[in-house]
């Protein structure tokens, strides 16, 4: 299960996807309707263009950088180039790892994340790399909880893997939404460790998921040549490279888009727990919430699509993930959720 | 190497890439532009409503059918899914079964098609379809020749195959531009061999390669399940789909482009064997041609691209591979191939 399952149901107002709030740039579907006069061309191979470009704006080398079919085909690529026999797994987290496990036949050690501890990394974590680990997947800021890892805790763990030679799957496919990806996102220091690997997503940033693009960034050319090997060739659509090229020249616009999200998240969550909802502290655009109200069916009666979160692992029945979205849109959600809390109570009386 | 490298060259006309001459349908063209007002969300996942579609067009059952972000993406899934240690490979033949079979570390068996019989497969392969073969790969058409095979050979290949439980990947990938799909084409009987695949795209069908649109057919729905998990999540994307669904409705436009593409042909094959060239029988939209003369070089210096087949196994310098597209620029090719045989002849005096 996925959030955006737009298709199966009658939905006004999507809570379930995280992305951009404010859409996608007009320069961006500009680029995008430019480029569909140009379908009848095969897309570059190894999005060559659009590669020079990211690195120039993430200061990175371009060997050391791969475009992807969104961040969910690097996954696999990455899967099957390294063949992990066992990987180890914090949860709650995102299912797309577990999916790309599967491609492998690879062995899945959970780290339970606590609900105390707002769900975040401990140090306890390095007791469980031990060598018969070869990868770690890690996402920061983590989803459902948007909150990041510990910076320090992020170092000594790499320092760890870095020992053992355990790879780490580094998913920051969230970072340039949440509030500190200078402080936080390691795409500067790529190079310090070998066995790093970092995702990311223009999909997320700027609001493209229906048009696929990710990228990998690692600190060892060679390995991500071994990855880039197992892609399909012309992986990367036309229109997503192209869509790509025009994000990168408004890299700068996801500064105000940050400001906009810290913003609004906290609205909701002031006015989520004047409702005595339980609301987990979130660094990104989407938040982690509980109660024993069947939210998730109420708010699809009223048109509105929140992330039920009972089949992640770690988490259970009355955990939702709710997108951050337009001013209007949320202050929308708190009224419906405020109404039916208001019917239930009248039912109950 | 592969045709449709316009990234690298300055090119005016590209006869390296066989996609349908006529172009892009407005009706798909219109789909698409509509497509990117909803590029915020995420595609179906599973091509659902697509492959339904297709699924009723081609008159086959829906779980027996993947849909792929272009056929290259399936044929990365099937290496994945069935993971043969060695497979056999007719060449010359299309280099994108050799970037697969790398992914999985598979060995390939090579058997040579002969220029005397027109580079097409003969009786002889029984005899190479031996136990240790796990995956045999045609082409029908052939590309680079553009030749059917001998549909009653084909059948005792299936069957040899059926019998020694070897997997046939099949792809008709040009097979709705050449001239007798409905004799020549295996997708109505998909289900009468088990370890048959046969793959298509909407790419060549529909001149949308830019967009990467490709699908799977199986007599296996369990393999086809199998197949389907190495796939990424979201593989196809939104506005693909939505281009998919726009081609179906217009498949009878195909009939009219193949007797086009069958004219022209005709018309380009009978201007070089005038011009002392050396052409091979087609099926299809392109033609395989050998000479001595310089011609890759020489047209791209007219900003014309051809296909230099010289890394093709089992063919060397001096064969070259030309898409038959529109009437004026047949024409137009035909003309400065004549420029630079006289060119050549005058140089010589």
């Amino acid at each position: 299960m996925h959030g955006g399952n737009i298709y199966d149901e009658k939905i006004a107002y999507d809570f379930s996807v995280n992305v951009n709030p404010l859409g996608v740039l007009p320069e961006v579907r500009q680029a995008m309707e430019e480029a569909l006069q140009d379908v009848s061309c095969y897309p570059q191979v190894e999005s060559k263009n659009l590669r020079r470009e990211l690195a120039q704006t993430l200061g990175v080398r371009e060997d050391c950088l791969l475009l992807g079919n969104g961040a969910s085909e690097l996954f696999a690529a990455v899967f099957h180039a390294l063949h992990p026999k066992k990987i180890l797994l914090p949860v709650p987290g995102f299912s797309g790892y577990t999916w790309a496990a599967r491609m492998t036949e690879t062995e899945i050690c959970r780290y339970p994340m606590k609900p105390e501890k707002g769900f975040t990394l401990d140090e306890e974590i390095l007791d469980d790399l031990t060598p018969e680990i070869e990868m770690l997947v890690l996402a920061n800021p983590n989803n459902p909880t948007g909150k990041y890892i510990d910076a320090g805790l992020l170092v000594q763990i790499l320092n760890r893997c870095e020992e053992l030679g355990i790879y780490v799957l580094l998913d920051e496919c969230f970072m340039e939404l949440s509030d500190a990806p200078k402080e936080h996102s390691l795409k500067k220091e790529y190079g310090k460790w070998k066995h790093l690997l970092i995702a990311g997503a223009f999909t997320k940033s700027f609001a493209i998921p229906g048009v696929r693009l990710g990228y990998l960034l690692g600190g060892d050319a060679e390995w991500i040549k071994k990855i880039s090997y197992q892609l399909p060739e012309w992986n990367v659509s036309l229109i997503a490279q192209r869509a790509g090229s025009a994000c990168i020249k408004k890299w700068d616009s996801l500064t105000q888009v940050r400001a906009y999200i810290k913003s609004e998240r906290r609205k909701i969550s002031i006015g989520l727990k004047q409702l005595e909802i339980e609301v987990w502290d979130s660094d990104a655009n989407f938040l982690l919430i509980r109660t024993d109200l069947p939210l998730y069916e109420k708010l699809l009666e009223r048109g509105i699509l929140i992330r039920d979160c009972s089949d992640y692992p770690g988490l259970k029945r009355g955990y939702y993930r709710i997108a951050v979205k337009k001013t209007e849109e949320n202050r929308m959600l708190l009224q419906e959720i405020a109404c039916i809390i208001e019917e239930k109570e009248k039912n109950d009386e």
